[in-house]
């Protein structure tokens, strides 16, 4: 058996290793992990389904879409199920708000989710059977991005939406019970459909490319069933996924640990809807705003010091809309010292327009330090006449070491269904993600957040 | 305008012509050779219709499919436009039996067409609007194709597939009318899209995504002419498509000469169902076998000679597959010297699989000669008792410099026909394609290709 195991490419050793593991065999805190992932991608994808791309990708597939059984989460159209996953999967990334795999800034759950929930409203599945193919097809696309990683992103290659379609694969082939043959299929079909580029961030495109990770992955592993047949090598061929986009890509990363380390637990949540390096600085200006007596006039500058990042990502002086103003550390330091929060209200492209920020915004200079973590920052605000205030957040919430806690999540999911204005009953649906591996028919919790007025 | 041309980035440039050019720029020979191409890529859809794979997307896309208001070539379903568009691109490009641009090898017709007939049945257009379209669309994929060559290829990337969506986003904004500024867009939507790996040749999963590239080459038009906004430089920007795929990809290639120089006029069609090297052995070996009395027991062995791309890509004495057989000399002498032909049945799976043609192949010897040029080959054949037959071919049939004829299309047309057996009015069909410049209504042109018995 090793002998035979050792013979096999990482391809196969990785399709059997999927079609192989029971629900029994995931530890509980990567269970838990799963219900936290799905609680979060429920919270992003409902505050993002009133966004102009989500809009206008729903009428664009509208005429070309299939009968409509699969819900679209907080709207109150039907899609057929590839169609459905792609729109969930636009909505759970519009605002970069949903979770990251810190190794490899993946934003896990957006192709994943969506389309096991289409699925689970067309076949009959169990919430033990989606939350198990869930963490499997995370699995899938967090090792097939670590073996591309670090020169992947950087050549230029949107990660999520890459690897993100063998991670719906992966996970729809779970579900349809495929033997590791098939699944090896649906990993070479999914390779023949892997894209999106960077160049697109800050436009509507970027979504084109992360809807597509869901629908696609899903495609190949109903095509594999079908008897579509793939590559023996789909991953480590000469020509396969990781030579070609890598590049350096290390196959071992496949396989190494499987079964013992999972990486659904490098799975983070943000509190804030923007660059992740921003989230020490935004909580220094939260907590000087709430518990600093000071009038926004008497501000003469702002410092905010940090890593090296910092400066790099977000020293942006005028964002030119929303999504700049969430790589902005003028523009966060701005808006939250005068609103006191950071919601998405708070990065909405009216709010980066907004001339009542723009003082405020030219008086804050950021300082590179690599004495600071990249989940640290200081900020010091000189007043007026001399007085100066200062913070500094030593581990921001919402990295890997100070996680946003079960009832943060909730409470995020609750602000973004208002933000949106969904209607959907908050509570209920709460409740079910978190009851999904005692349920019969896991398609029901999806229905909870259909846009549809009870 | 001059220094306004020069400011603007080679996807802008290279959308304002697209958006600027009319039916009256196209200069005729090249008009000519957009009739020329859809002749073949006709031919090469019916005769992949009825294959496994085809059948195989068919049947998984089918319960997903929109309203079925557009052809399948060659077959009686009728699908929403863009899986319609994906099912007929499988079937043209199935057999790698459609048209290669030379410095490209890209197969232009197989992303374009489909997208274009595909949006004809649902949108009344002129013939010549979809000429216009068809011609501006390949213009798009090979002028890709030659700026990422020959860097991309070689990296991996499956060229026809990765370059062919920007040609089908092309073609629909063209007869869409697109503004300069949304056929940028569709640009960058279609770079959100692009994929497919060499990993995947002589597998289904090839198929998937060359119709991805018909069918989401299609879906960018239609997502920005609804508004889904792209980058300015999907294609020339630091991570657009140029950089990300290349290496060493020459922008210049989008813009240098348009319209002067136009892409279609170095478009050829293949005589026989393989590798293009193969073509001047093939014809070598249907000489022999016509002119010369001789008894197949009787050969002792057959030395082939030339380029040495002929030895490093066909030197294969026993392929395992039909596709295998496309890439092998040695099939390729065997099955000529035996059956006098060398057409689609003579590459299948159970031709490849034949006992009876392998004494024969074992005889076949493959000898490099730099001395030859590609489309040139000798073989000669060692008879028993010393007798030695010889023939070269200095130029294969289907190559740039000794194209098919308008005739050969037409009986590559009816012979494909007849391979599939589909029940298509030949003779209607080729005068319908012939005649598409007169014609008001494209789209009454595919319907005559259905597989519906009249």
């Amino acid at each position: 058996m090793a002998a035979d195991n050792e013979s096999m490419g990482e391809s196969q050793r990785f399709a059997k290793f999927v079609s192989d593991t029971r629900w029994e065999d995931i530890p509980s805190n990567i269970r838990h992990e799963a219900n936290r992932s799905l609680l979060n991608f429920f919270a992003c994808s409902l505050g993002g389904s009133r966004d102009a791309a989500v809009k206008a990708l729903a009428a664009t597939l509208s005429p070309f879409a299939g009968p409509g059984v699969a819900t679209v989460i907080g709207r109150q159209e039907k899609f057929d199920p590839l169609n459905a996953a792609f729109l969930n999967a636009v909505s759970a990334n519009v605002f970069d708000f949903d979770d990251t795999h810190t190794p490899t800034i993946i934003h896990p759950s957006a192709p994943v989710a969506p389309a096991l929930f289409a699925f689970a409203e067309t076949s009959r599945i169990s919430g033990p059977q989606l939350l198990l193919a869930f963490v499997l097809g995370v699995e899938a696309e967090c090792r097939i991005g670590n073996a591309v990683s670090p020169g992947h992103y950087k050549r230029g290659w949107h990660i999520t939406s890459t690897c993100g379609v063998f991670g719906a694969a992966i996970a729809i082939g779970k579900v349809m019970g495929l033997s590791a043959e098939h699944m090896k299929w649906a990993l070479g079909n999914a390779s023949a459909q892997a894209g999106g580029l960077l160049e697109t961030l800050g436009t509507m495109a970027k979504s084109i490319s992360v809807g597509n990770a869901a629908r696609n992955g899903y495609l190949a592993a109903v095509c594999a069933r079908q008897g579509v047949s793939g590559p023996e090598r789909p991953l480590e061929g000469p020509y396969g996924f990781l030579n070609v986009t890598g590049p350096n890509a290390n196959s071992a990363c496949i396989v190494n640990g499987l079964g013992e380390h999972w990486e659904l637990g490098s799975n983070t949540y943000k509190p804030y809807p923007c660059g992740v390096v921003l989230n020490p600085v935004i909580e220094a200006c939260i907590a000087l705003a709430r518990d600093e007596r000071m009038s926004l006039s008497d501000i003469e500058r702002v410092v905010v010091t940090g890593h090296p990042l910092l400066r790099e990502r977000t020293d942006r002086i005028e964002p030119r809309s929303g999504r700049e103003a969430q790589v902005s550390a003028q523009h966060s330091v701005a808006v939250v010292l005068t609103d006191g929060k950071a919601g998405l209200a708070e990065f909405s492209d009216a709010c980066a327009a907004a001339p009542s920020l723009r003082p405020l915004r030219e008086k804050v200079f950021v300082v590179e330090d690599d004495s600071y973590a990249v989940e640290s920052a200081m900020v010091t605000i000189y007043l007026r006449g001399g007085n100066k205030l200062s913070l500094t957040t030593e581990q921001a919430r919402g990295s890997s070491n100070n996680p946003l806690s079960d009832a943060d999540l909730e409470k995020k999911l609750s602000e973004l269904v208002d933000y949106s204005n969904a209607p959907c009953e908050k509570a209920r649906l709460i409740d079910a993600i978190w009851a999904l591996d005692t349920v019969d028919d896991a398609g029901k919790v999806i229905a909870l957040a259909a846009g549809v007025p009870r």
